[in-house]
């Protein structure tokens, strides 16, 4: 009889096997042939699955994201209030060497989608998932909104919507300040920089 | 008597005429012949002063840095407290075309500079002067840390420093966000997205 395969399950075991290699050596450091080499795999396993560097790259990212779904799922775990919050945010945050790695996949993948379109509408599906969430878990953490700050001040503009892009921007700008600038983004720094926004979000909050 | 040809001065005149080049078709869409081309350039002129396309982007991207720092200049003078911070950011969030040609270019030479020493230390340099200037800004503004804040709440890290990396990552997540997802960071929510984080920093500030 003969094996009978699944092929989808094979193509993400491959890109759990290679998604680090590109992640370490760049599309552009490495050849489809060196990617399997370095997976232990024979020259052209890779080929059936991914004709191209760059499908490997789309299956990348969205078995990054994946990865990270996962992981938020599990912190999240018995989590209420700012304390899910944090731990959501912290599975997208750069904080240890697999979540570098991940940003590393991140940007290479974005500077293919500034001007591949199907690549651009796989970020904005999986952007909006996070999205999502972040804005119920605002609402459980008591976000109220622009009415929670200071009347005396001018009343900022910080509906939900804006609450959840602020987050968007600071986890996503995470992923290139703690690659690029290391020194003023390790893991501390990062937690302590995104709690300056959490909390001030949250400040006056129904706690 | 020989024409006097100033090379430092060409090189800038050049890297203007081409970076929107470089963000409109991207680093792989276009070779130097294209480039020169659509920039109205003879074939070859570009060869001389960029002998490849790779010192071209880093040209290109210091050349932004530096219109960037021209615009904050501008915008901020005769500005203090709160509003020269909010102009500050403004010149570096992707509010226009013009800064979202900038965002491109800034992504395709991260993405270059994430295995290139010498591109990260031209990251590294550039960020380094706006943290200084943030820092300044903030203090200027009011900025207290983390005595401001609610002392009924755990107490955040906000040192001067996590303020400044927790605006420096949602500037630059901003380049991704309005480039890739247009639709949640148009130019009014990015602003209002800033002011969630500068409102909460800022809140209890010395006014």
């Amino acid at each position: 009889m003969p094996k009978i395969v699944d092929h989808d399950q094979r193509r993400v075991e491959l890109v759990g096997a290679t998604w680090r290699i590109i992640a370490e050596r760049g599309l552009d450091g490495a050849t489809m042939r060196d990617i399997a080499a370095e997976a232990g795999f024979a020259n052209g396993a890779l080929k059936p699955y991914f004709p191209t560097k760059d499908q490997l790259l789309d299956f990348a990212f969205e078995h990054i994201v994946a990865q990270t779904n996962a992981r938020m799922a599990a912190a999240t775990e018995g989590r209420t209030g700012l304390d899910a919050l944090r731990a959501y945010c912290h599975e997208i945050l750069p904080l240890d060497d697999e979540r570098l790695s991940e940003a590393r996949v991140a940007i290479a993948f974005w500077q293919k989608a500034l001007r591949d379109p199907s690549k651009a509408a796989v970020h904005a599906r999986s952007m909006e998932q996070w999205r999502e969430a972040l804005g119920g878990l605002l609402g459980a953490a008591g976000f109220r909104g622009a009415e929670a700050h200071d009347g005396a001040r001018p009343a900022p503009a910080a509906g939900l919507d804006a609450a959840v892009g602020a987050i968007m921007n600071l986890v996503l700008g995470a992923q290139i300040t703690a690659t690029l600038s290391p020194a003023q983004h390790g893991p501390d720094a990062l937690v302590a920089q995104l709690d300056c926004l959490l909390d001030g979000l949250l400040s006056g909050a129904d706690a």
